[in-house]
C-alpha cells in the first residue's frame, strides 16, 4: 500500500510530519509513503535513504491564509495539490496531511472526486469519551447547509468506519438534537430521523450535546455548522478548563505540592482527551481514504493518522461505502 | 414591583424556590413576591407571615415530561400558567420559573405575548468565561429555525440588556460561525452578518466556538439550534472534565492527600463556572420579563434569578427594546 502525505502542511510540518512517516514505514513493512514538499527540508529529517520513502518535491504549498478553493485551483503544484494528484492517478492508495482543511476538503472534492450516490462528503474526527471508546462525529464543517439524505448517508458512513476500522459491532447511531425525545428540532433533524429509523443501520434516535463524551453513540450525526459548533465547543471547554486548573495549582506553594503529588494522574487525564490518539479526521465520501491531520499534529499524532489510513484502506471501507449507499433511496424518491 | 414565581417548577420545587423568595424579599425592601402553588407545601417553608410574600394557591402544575404547548393550552390552572397570567392582568411586573423550558417559552408567547416588532423570542442563559464577566448566549432554544432578521434582533436586545442591566458600556455583539472570516458559514450567518454590520450596535463580526469561554464576545448570536448545541456541549464537557477529575484525585491516598490540600482552590474552580450566579435565563423579546431558572436552581440561585430579574424591570429593558426594534427595517424591506 502507498501513501502520499503532504509534508508541507501543519504548524509543525516538514518536522513532525517527517518523523510520523518514518516511524510508520519502520514498524509497516507493507506501506510505501511518498512525502510532498520541499525536497531539501524534507531530507534534514530522513538520515540516509530509506527504501519505503520516496520525496517528491515542490516549492509551492498552500497555507493557512489562503481561500480554500481559489488555491486549490491556483495553486497547481502546491504539495496538497499534487498528493491529492497522486491518488487520483492511482499512483497512492490514500492520502493524509495537516494543512489547510478547507483546501483538503477542495482537493478531495475536486481532484479525488465523490463516490456516486454520495451528495457531500463529510468531515470526520473521533473525540474522545470517558470510556476510552471514542465517537465518530460528522460532519463537523465540510458541508454548513446540509439536506436529510446528506445526514442519512452520513449515518451510513459512520456506521461502516465505526464497525470496520475500529471494530464496534453494530454501532449505535445517533442524531444530535435539542432534545431526546422524537419529534423534536428542526424541520432538518424531523426529516432525517425519518430516514435514519428506516436506514439498515443500528440508529438509537436522538442524542444531546450534553451526554457526547458519555459515549451516548458510537457516530453522531448532524450538519456541519452545528457539529463545528459542538467540536469546537469541546475542545475551547477543555482548554479553557485545563488553563483554570493550572492557574488553580500555579497559586500558592501549597497547591504546587499538589499539582506534583497529582503530576502522572493529571497527565493521563489530558491524555484520555487527546483525540490525536485516535487519527485524523477522515473525509468520507471520496472516491479513496483523505484524511486530514489536526493542524497541531506531531510525530506520534502523524503516526496515528497513517496507521488509521491504513486500516480504511485495508478494510476496504471505500469499497463498502459505494455497495451500501447504491441501495438507498434516491432523492427524488424520499 | 411584584414578581410572580411558579414555586412549583423545578427539581427542588418547591423548597428551594420559598427559600430563594423569602432571602429576596428580605433583602429588597420594594419587592413583592406572589408565589404559585400549593399551598400547605409552601407554607412548610415560610415560618410566620411574611408581608411581601403573597400566595396563590393551585393543585395543578406542569411536570418536565408534559409536551410544552398542549401543557400550557389544558393545564389551566397549572402554577406556570397562572404564574403567566399574573403578569398578563398587570397584578405582576415580571415572572421566574425553574420548571419545563418550553412551558415556560409558549406561556411567555401565548399568555404574554410578543413586542411588536419581535418576531421570535430568545431564551438568553449568561455563561461564564475566565475574565469572571460571563457572556449572553441567544437563542438556546426558543426558535430552532431562525431566519436572518431574527438574529438581528437577538444582537439588539442582547446589547441592550448586557448594556442596561450588566453596565457593560458597548457591548461586543459576535455572530457565531464556522470560522471568524468574512464569508463564512451558511445563507443564514452571511444574511445575518449583513443586517448585524448595519444594526445600531458594537458588532465584532463571526465568533468561533472555542473562543466562547475566552469572553471573545459579551453577546453571542446564534440560531437556536446551535445555541442549544453550544450550550449543552459546554455543560457536558464541563461536567465530564470535572467527573474525570474527580476519579484521578480519588484514584490513590496520594492524589487523595493532593486533593484534600488544593481543595479550596477546586471548588473555587467550580465557583467559577457555576453560571445560577449569573441569574437565569431571560426570555427576551416578550411584553415583560419572563425569566428561567435552572431546573436544578437552590435557594442562591432563585435568589440570584430574582434579582437579575428587578434590574431588568427596574432598567426598563423591555421599553428600549421596544423603542429600539421599531427603528429596525422591517422583514419586506430587507
Amino acid at each position: 500500500m502507498r501513501i502520499a502525505i503532504d509534508a508541507m502542511g501543519g504548524d509543525n510540518a516538514p518536522k513532525e510530519i517527517v518523523l510520523g512517516a518514518i516511524k510508520a514505514v519502520k514498524e509497516f513493512d507493507d506501506l510505501e509513503i511518498t512525502l510532498i514538499g520541499d525536497e531539501q527540508q524534507i531530507k534534514q529529517y530522513v538520515k540516509g535513504t530509506l527504501p519505503n520513502i520516496s520525496i517528491l518535491h515542490t516549492n509551492e504549498q498552500i497555507t493557512s491564509e489562503d481561500e480554500p478553493v481559489k488555491a486549490v485551483r491556483r495553486k497547481k503544484n502546491a504539495s496538497l495539490v499534487l498528493m491529492a494528484n497522486e491518488v487520483r492517478d492511482g499512483r497512492a492508495d490514500a492520502c493524509i496531511s495537516a494543512g489547510n482543511t478547507g483546501a483538503l476538503m477542495s482537493a478531495g472534492l475536486f481532484v479525488v472526486g465523490r463516490i456516486k450516490g454520495i451528495d457531500r462528503p463529510a468531515l470526520s474526527p473521533t473525540l474522545p469519551t470517558t470510556n476510552g471508546e471514542g465517537f465518530l462525529l460528522l460532519d463537523v464543517g465540510a458541508n454548513v447547509e446540509a439536506k436529510p439524505q446528506h445526514l442519512l448517508q452520513y449515518g451510513i458512513m459512520g456506521s461502516i468506519y465505526m464497525e470496520k476500522v475500529r471494530n464496534i459491532t453494530n454501532p449505535r447511531v445517533g442524531l444530535l438534537n435539542v432534545g431526546t425525545e422524537n419529534g423534536k428540532g428542526t424541520e432538518l433533524t424531523k426529516k432525517a430521523f425519518e430516514l435514519l429509523s428506516n436506514a439498515p443501520i443500528h440508529f438509537i434516535g436522538n442524542v444531546e450535546a450534553r451526554d457526547l463524551l458519555n459515549g451516548v453513540a458510537d457516530v453522531v450525526v448532524t450538519d456541519g455548522f452545528s457539529g463545528n459548533v459542538a467540536l469546537k465547543t469541546i475542545e475551547g471547554t477543555a482548554l479553557t478548563l485545563f488553563s483554570m486548573l493550572k492557574d488553580k495549582f500555579m497559586s500558592s506553594t501549597k497547591t504546587k505540592f499538589a499539582a506534583m503529588l497529582a503530576k502522572s494522574e493529571l497527565r493521563n487525564l489530558k491524555g484520555q482527551l487527546d483525540y490525536s490518539e485516535y487519527g485524523g479526521a477522515a473525509l468520507f465520501g471520496l472516491k479513496a481514504p483523505v484524511v486530514k491531520a489536526h493542524g497541531s499534529s506531531n510525530e506520534q499524532a502523524i503516526y496515528s493518522a497513517i496507521k488509521q489510513t491504513m486500516h480504511i484502506v485495508n478494510k476496504d471501507v471505500i469499497t463498502k461505502i459505494e455497495t451500501d449507499v447504491q441501495h438507498l433511496p434516491k432523492q427524488g424518491e424520499m
